[in-house]
């Protein structure tokens, strides 16, 4: 799929829902480490307010500097369970979006928004309880002028996203996984965790890491000394 | 009005009473969207504590880096309600600003402290329910060496600020309104308050923004492209 | 003591524990006032949550870009009352340390992390009480292939610190106390702290900083001019 | 193309020579004009020496942090006419890259690198002759342990590339052109160049855009007013 | 004056050229000296290539995030002798300006450029020998869309800049005076270059600062200890 | 040696000189290897100039933010083949330096300076052929009121700083060699760069890293695939 400007794709084929949800109850760490450490957003994507984890779908939109106009675009294309990403042609701290966007979206499902440059009225957003990953925060208003595109490939704080991938963001972040993966990645996300309970009860047993992993040995081979 | 360095500014007209407190009410994305888009300092100024709102009239101190001893200059020309806006003639992170200077500024009327730089004992000051708008928070400390000035014009953070000018500060950032314009800023910016609650209901009814504000005609004139 | 790789220090001459304890009583910016304002971690390390404040011996671990290895080797040395400080070899924001080994080191006695890099589960890490001092917040995962070492001298966040060194975190920032400095700073740090009651009492009461500190001759001598 | 860990694609379906060649007389800013102002990196890529002007077929590279590996996998896949372009899964600000590997994709045909972090040894790379976008200059060394990939998608400073797009790289920064668009987006830059000697023939006499553009009708429509 | 949108001023009182140009051969180090350490922009402006000084009257623009219109309008208030200052109404990176611009303005008689935005065709704007001072070099364009203003007070990074006011540029940066100060600070100014020669022939001879400016008394009274 | 202010250390030990010099031959990147890869400074470290390649013992001074008094009781401590090393109390971008005080360090035998904030007249600096390495270049100018240290321990840029270690500088950026490794660290560097040749020119003759470092094997086991 490619990244043009001036278009609105309608049909979007999202991630399977079932695992979606899956992937929102194991967190961003564990799907990250899931996709093989890969589809993380650049770290200074961060919450509004913390304590938030949600997953959903991808509806894309792509805006230019100082310019909010595809947001409205992009709300009608919103479905119950998506969340909303949002990537600019080029840098930019604006305030894209506010507490009127946000009650527009949360009326059509959306369970989100991310975006990768400036948001407003957080403090209204945050009584929502509509959770927003941004840049920034900035009251600085946009125009309406120029377009731009929805579900098209984007790229959002450094991750590529197409139309429907899942999208998982919590206080550690936000992560991607394409929409074909969706399900094999929320298989080996619930693997690791249910891996964790085990070792977590054992670390604070007083069982270090280096016995419970192993690690004694590959370490001194590597020629780690120890010294008093 | 000049920046001059060794000069400290007595009698300051400042803004209108009430047309501070009105634009207190409306928040600064409202204020900064009825001043046409223009008057707000750089979104790296971030309060100390979620939640703070405060509006007031600016007395403005410029200091040196890593040197605050205009501080306690400026505390002596604080009146009730004023926020103290300070600027540094170059970048610094230095805390120049504690739990002690919020103590006397307070106890003269301070509303709050906006600062192109650090502020320190951030915990003590947020258990005052003093606010502090700054750059950065560091524990850094300052020397008391070179002479700055106090009611003088200065930019901080972007944005250029004159005594006696109406600051209204929030979660989305710092706005500075002229003290000329603060009558007609806060008449606009009630208007635009009335005018939410009305669009605020339709959205959260599912009407889109494209429809009620009649952005569809424009879109199509623009060229925009829906596919499946 | 030198900066060298693939070395543990078993043996630390720590920092003396009553001292340590009363330099976290005073918290960051009076140590670092008491130390005459040296230090200073860099402003850009932040607590993972609000109102935590630690104070307790360094344990220190060199990492490399993007690995975790010697996080598990530094377990083995943590004694309680230790506070682990991370460097890395050039910069990073990767998420080196999460809940599990956060639960070891809470089980061998650690009162915090002090990593100039990421750090990730931080909701979890939250919830279990366990402060952190970061850089950044990443969900990004590490790998565990190249030999760093554990109490050498490290460069943290702009300040050098020694195993066993004093080491005070609070909402301010993180400040580094030399272990043989430790008494004479604590003693230093509590005078000064002795000395801030009558001071905020006065000011409170609208005594101005000029007055009680003496600054209006120096001021004028410097030069200093009012006008109306 | 899905981006992997642990895979080198050896069949790249490069973009059309004639049209990457074309593409490289245009300019980047020409380039990026005639995409509709799409594909453009982000603007901290600078060249390690002024003047350089190149174009080229993508061999991608994904990293690790501090982990240059994979660099040694590319050059094997380079061909005669190629520009390599490296990716890093995560922040990193290192020297993947010096002359011993700039002697190498040399000799492979290589036309220049653009990566996403540090490169060193750049007075020789300048004598040289071999062109070098970096987000940085590093003489920080890495390790060889950890795979990556080689022609894969990748994120690179903010623009996604597949392997076989076209490269333009100069003064102005780096842009990419996906393949399949190579051909038109080559035509549409020629267009837009045959249009600019005219332009800058009027412009240089003193003609103003205002009239060459037929700005002054919208201006006035838009409001725009001249006041003494 | 205040910083408003939608108006032209064409009326401009400008700094007296004698002092201008006497600005101008004294260099920015020493004219921000002069003016009492004063009126420097930001130290991230830096000029598109090394060695260009230049002393002008500001001609003020104030644009939008991803909008040059404005620099069209600006254009034809051009005289001979003029700078242009480029102010952004929030933080971008886009590429405001390039040759065809370049090629205008210097028809007009400007003699360079300073925005606190991006710049692009920077080889071409080199070989025509018309310096620019910005915040960063990018491709990127812009659309014509929204009003800004020519000739109104801006604040172009972190400094207050009226239209008239001298402007003096070189590596070493950007100094604005405003035109009522220019001719004592271009006095002040070659009072302090004047006095330089001398400082400099004793230095070079191995007379060392400590004596030449007696520095030695003050140094022990504040208390600096000599040890071996 | 701890980090004292008010200090001027007179006797230092410096590294060996041959060794130095050695070093210098070798250049930053092979030094920092020959390290361990350890000892370098920040990237964000930057020449004036490209092209100047230096090595010497470091002058150490301790500067607070926008107070350079220290510089000029740097200046009498230096001996012919000495660098200055300056770290600053607190991060600042100011102009610390300019060409008066580079003639005095000249007529003194420094090569070079270091400095982790700004440095001003750097044209004129070019053209006397004193390198200089800092964060900045600005014209900002500086206050003398307040007592740093002079050869003390420091950090600059990340790196730990003694007096008397060897430094070395180039277009790569700032390694630190502490004086105690100098002799050895030559050695290690010495022996690298021999190696060096014949590595280039194979890979000049179109060999590739692959079979030269015999990395196939590695990357096969470690899992590497290749496809089509």
């Amino acid at each position: 799929m490619m990244t043009e400007l001036g278009v609105v794709r309608r049909k979007v084929k999202r991630a399977e829902r079932a695992a979606v949800e899956a992937l929102g109850r194991c967190g961003v760490a564990t799907v990250h480490e899931a996709m093989g450490r890969l589809g993380l957003m650049k770290p200074y994507m961060r919450p509004i307010y913390p304590g938030a984890l949600v997953s959903g779908t991808a509806v894309t939109v792509l805006l230019h500097p100082g310019d909010n106009w595809m947001m409205h675009v992009a709300a009608e294309q919103i479905e119950p369970g998506d969340i909303v990403v949002a990537a600019i042609t080029a840098e930019c701290t604006d305030g894209y979006f506010g507490d009127l966007l946000g009650t527009s979206f949360m009326a059509r499902g959306a369970k989100g928004l991310v975006i990768d440059a400036g948001v407003r009225d957080v403090k209204t957003l945050t009584e929502m309880g509509f959770p927003v990953w941004s840049k920034c925060i900035s009251a600085k208003g946009t125009v309406k002028a120029t377009l731009g595109s929805v579900n098209v490939s984007v790229v959002c704080a450094g991750a590529a996203v197409n139309p429907g991938d899942a999208i998982v963001a919590d206080d550690d972040g936000v992560v991607v996984v394409p929409a074909e993966w969706a399900i094999k990645t929320a298989e080996a996300a619930k693997a690791r965790e249910a891996n964790e309970g085990d070792k977590r009860a054992k670390l604070a047993a007083g069982v270090l890491g280096l016995d419970m992993y192993k690690m004694r040995e590959p370490l001194e081979k590597a020629g780690l000394k120890y010294v008093d």
